[in-house]
C-alpha cells in the first residue's frame, strides 16, 4: 500500500468517524441530492425536498382556486414580515426587524441612502463620506456609488482592515460584507461596528456569504442596517428574495429612498401623501413576489423542525441554537477539507486564500492557482461541484446541513488527481 | 312574463350571439377558471393551464438536479431580457428593449430618475421640475416624489388633461398611467407624449393597467420610457416581476440609479468599477427571481399559441395582431356590461366612472356607489369576483382572454339584484 493510499484510507475512516458523530446528519435527507458532491451552496443553495409539494399547492390552490383572495386567506400579504420573522433568530435579531423582499442590491441601496440619513439627521452634511469595502462583492460598491452620488456624499472604498483609521467625524456610514465572496474571510462584525458607532456612523452590513452558515449576532452586536440573500445557506431557489434588517429604535428614523406603496402605515386606503408605516414594514417596496417568497418560507421550515418546535418564542431559540451547531460543524468541514488538500495536494500546488483561524473564516475554502478555470471544469466534470471566480480562484462552499465529512474527503481527494492530471 | 325577465332572457341571448361570434372563446380552456365570475383579473390575473407544469420542472429539474448549471444551461441568466422579448410585442415595441425584473414601483423610480438625467445631459438643472398624474396609483407618485427629492427637482402633481397646460422649458419629465387604476379611464397616450417632446421633456408610462387589454404602441408614438407589471393581463402569478422599457436610441444614455451587478456589461469579471451594458439589459439590478419569472415566461405562451406560430418575427407579428383582437372584445365586453348594468340596475342607483367613449376606456368599469364596500363583499358571496377601491367604487375588469359574455350578462344581473336586496 502506497502512502497516499494508506493516508487516503485514514482520512476516508475518519471521514466517517465524523460524520457518525454528526448532529446534522439527519439534515441531509431534507434536500434533494445526487451522487455529487455540492460545494456551491454558498451560491446555490440545493433545493429543499418540501418546496415542490408547497410550491404546486400555492399555485394550484392558493392562485388558482382562491385567486385575489389568497392575499388575505392564504397571508400573502403579510408575507414578507411573516418570512423576515423566520429569518431572525439565524442572525441572531428579535423579531419585528426583517422584511424580506427585492433583491440584494435594492436592499443595499435603501440601507446606505437610509444611513446617510441617519446621520444627516444628526451632524447636517458634515458627515460627507461613505466608506465601503474596497474588496466587496461588485454589486454593493456599485449601489453604494449610487447612494453616495444621490445623497451628495463621496464614497471611498478601504479594505476592512483599513476601517478604524479611516473612520473620522466625516464617516456617514460604512458598508462592509460580514464574509468576503471570494477569499471567505470572516470580518471582526462586533468589532467593527463598534468602532463605527465610536466615530459616530452607522454600520450596515452585508450578509450574504453568513447568514445561515455561523451566527451573526445583529441584535447583540448593535448593527444599525443589514442585508442578505436567501439563496445561498438558506437554500430559497435561483433569485429568491433578499432581506433587510433595521434595527427596532432606528425605524422610526427609516427615511426610504423606495417609498413603495406597500410600505405605507395605509396602503389600501390610497393616499396621495406617502406615510410610512412603523416597524419593519417600513423596508417593503412594490407588491411582493409571492411564488418565490412562499419557496423560501418553506425552504426554512428546516431550521425550525429540528428537535420538535414549540412556540413560537421555543421555535426561535432552537432555530438560533441550531445554528450555533452549523457553526461548529462548517469549521469542522473547512477544517477537515484543509487537512486533506494539505495531505492529498502537492505542496505549492495550490494556496489557500481562506484564513486558518477559525475567528476569520467563513463557510467555505477558496484557493488559487494559476489553472483555476480549467481545474474547475475538470472537478464538476468528476461530479465535484465548487465554483471559479475571475481570475484565478476555485472555491467550495461547504452548507452544514447536506455536506458530509465523506463528501469532503472526496473533494479534495477528486481536486488532488484533477490538479496532477492536469499538472 | 315581467318586463326584466323578458330584458333578462333577450340580454342572455344575445350574450349567446356574441359568445359563439368571439375568435379568442377557445383561449379560456387555457386558464384555471371555475363557476365563479371573475372580474378582477386586472388586479390577479388567473392561472394559466401551462404554468403548474413548468413550474414543477424548474423546480424539480433545474433547480433540483442541474442547480448551479441552470444559471448557463437552462437559460435562467437570460431570462429577463428574454421574457422582456415576449412582452415587447404586446406593447408595440420591436426586442431588445423591455428588461423584466423588480417591482413596478422600483422600475418607476430607475425610469423617472433615468428621464430627469436624460433632461439634465440637455440642459442642465434649468429642467428643474416632474410632472405626475395626481389622479395615479399612489406608489407612482411616492417613488416620484423620491426621484425629485433625490435629484432636486420639484414634484408637481396635475392631471393628466392638465398635462399640456403645465409644461414647460422646467419640465424635465412627465409620469403618467396609461388607463387610471380607479375610474378605468384611457389617457391620450398619442396626443400627451407628442406635447411632452414637443416641450422638450421625457416622457415616462406606467401600463400596468393597459398592457396585455390593449394596444400601447410605444415604439409608433416614440414613447421614452415605460414600466408595468405583469400580474393583471398578463397572467403571471401573484408579484410577479415588472418590466421597464427603454427606447432603443436612449439605452446609451440611460443612467441607472440602481446599477446592480447583472446591468454590468461583463457581469462575472467582478470588476470594481461600474460599466454598463449596452442594450436593454442595462435596466436590470440583481439576481433576477427566477421562479417567478419563469412562470412568467410560460404565461406568456397564450399570446403565442394562437393560431400556429411560425419564426419569431412571425410570433412577434401574431402576438401584435392578437392584442388587436383583445381590444376588440375588451370593449365589445364592456359596452355590453354597460348596456346590461343599464337594463337591469335602476336608474341613479350606481354612477359610471369610466368613459362611454372608446377611445378613453380602458379594460374595466368603474361604479360608484355609496355602500360599494359592502355591496362588493355579497357580490363576490354570490361568484361574481370584482374588487372593491376606497371608499365609494365597485370595480370590475374585464379579461378577454377568459371572460365570456355570458359571464357579463351574469354578474350585471347579480349586481342588480343585489343592488336591489341591499337597497
Amino acid at each position: 500500500m502506497s502512502e497516499l493510499t494508506a493516508l487516503s484510507a485514514e482520512l476516508a475512516a475518519r471521514a466517517s468517524e465524523l460524520d457518525a458523530a454528526d448532529e446534522l446528519s439527519c439534515l441531509r435527507t431534507r434536500f434533494v441530492l445526487d451522487d455529487a458532491v455540492y460545494l456551491d451552496g454558498n451560491s446555490l443553495g440545493a433545493l429543499p425536498v418540501s418546496v415542490p409539494g408547497r410550491l404546486a399547492d400555492v399555485v394550484y390552490r392558493e392562485w388558482g382556486e382562491l385567486r385575489i383572495r389568497s392575499w388575505d386567506e392564504s397571508g400573502w400579504w403579510t408575507a414578507p414580515e411573516r418570512i423576515g420573522d423566520r429569518i431572525a433568530p439565524l442572525v441572531g435579531a428579535a423579531p419585528g426587524q426583517i422584511v424580506v423582499g427585492d433583491s440584494t442590491s435594492v436592499n443595499v441601496f435603501k440601507a446606505v441612502v437610509a444611513a446617510v440619513r441617519m446621520a444627516e439627521e444628526e451632524g447636517g452634511g458634515r458627515r460627507d463620506e461613505i466608506l465601503v469595502d474596497a474588496t466587496t462583492f461588485p454589486t454593493d460598491g456599485y449601489m453604494a456609488e449610487s447612494a453616495a452620488r444621490m445623497t451628495g456624499r463621496t464614497l471611498r472604498p478601504v479594505t476592512p482592515a483599513e476601517v478604524p483609521a479611516a473612520l473620522s467625524d466625516r464617516t456617514a456610514a460604512v458598508l462592509l460584507n460580514h464574509v468576503d465572496y471570494r477569499t471567505g474571510r470572516l470580518h471582526d462584525l462586533p468589532g467593527l461596528t463598534a468602532a463605527i458607532h465610536e466615530a459616530g456612523a452607522y454600520a450596515v452590513w452585508d450578509l450574504c456569504h453568513s447568514a445561515g452558515a455561523l451566527p451573526v449576532g445583529l441584535d447583540e452586536h448593535g448593527v444599525d442596517l443589514a442585508v442578505g440573500c436567501t439563496y445561498k445557506y438558506l437554500n430559497g431557489g435561483p433569485g429568491s428574495p433578499a432581506y433587510l434588517y433595521v434595527r427596532r429604535d432606528l425605524q422610526p428614523r427609516f427615511d426610504s429612498p423606495l417609498p413603495g406603496w406597500t410600505s405605507h402605515t395605509a396602503p389600501f386606503a390610497m393616499h396621495p401623501s406617502y406615510e410610512p408605516a412603523p416597524g419593519a414594514v417600513r423596508g417593503r417596496v412594490g407588491t411582493p413576489d409571492i411564488l418565490s417568497m412562499l419557496a423560501l418560507e418553506t425552504a426554512l421550515d428546516v431550521w425550525y423542525g429540528w428537535s420538535g418546535g414549540g412556540d413560537a418564542g421555543g421555535a426561535a431559540h432552537e432555530a438560533g441554537a441550531m445554528i450555533e451547531s452549523v457553526r461548529a460543524k462548517s469549521l469542522a468541514l473547512t477544517d477537515f477539507f484543509l487537512r486533506c488538500v494539505a495531505a492529498y495536494v502537492p505542496k505549492g500546488r495550490v494556496e489557500s486564500l481562506t484564513p486558518t483561524a477559525h475567528a476569520e473564516r467563513g463557510s467555505q475554502v477558496a484557493l488559487r492557482c494559476d489553472d483555476a478555470g480549467d481545474i474547475m471544469k475538470r472537478l464538476i466534470a468528476q461530479g465535484v461541484i465548487g465554483d471559479f471566480r475571475h481570475p484565478d480562484v476555485l472555491r467550495f462552499g461547504f452548507t452544514p446541513l447536506y455536506v458530509t465529512f465523506a463528501d469532503t474527503e472526496r473533494a479534495a481527494r477528486v481536486l488532488a488527481e484533477t490538479l496532477e492530471g492536469a499538472g
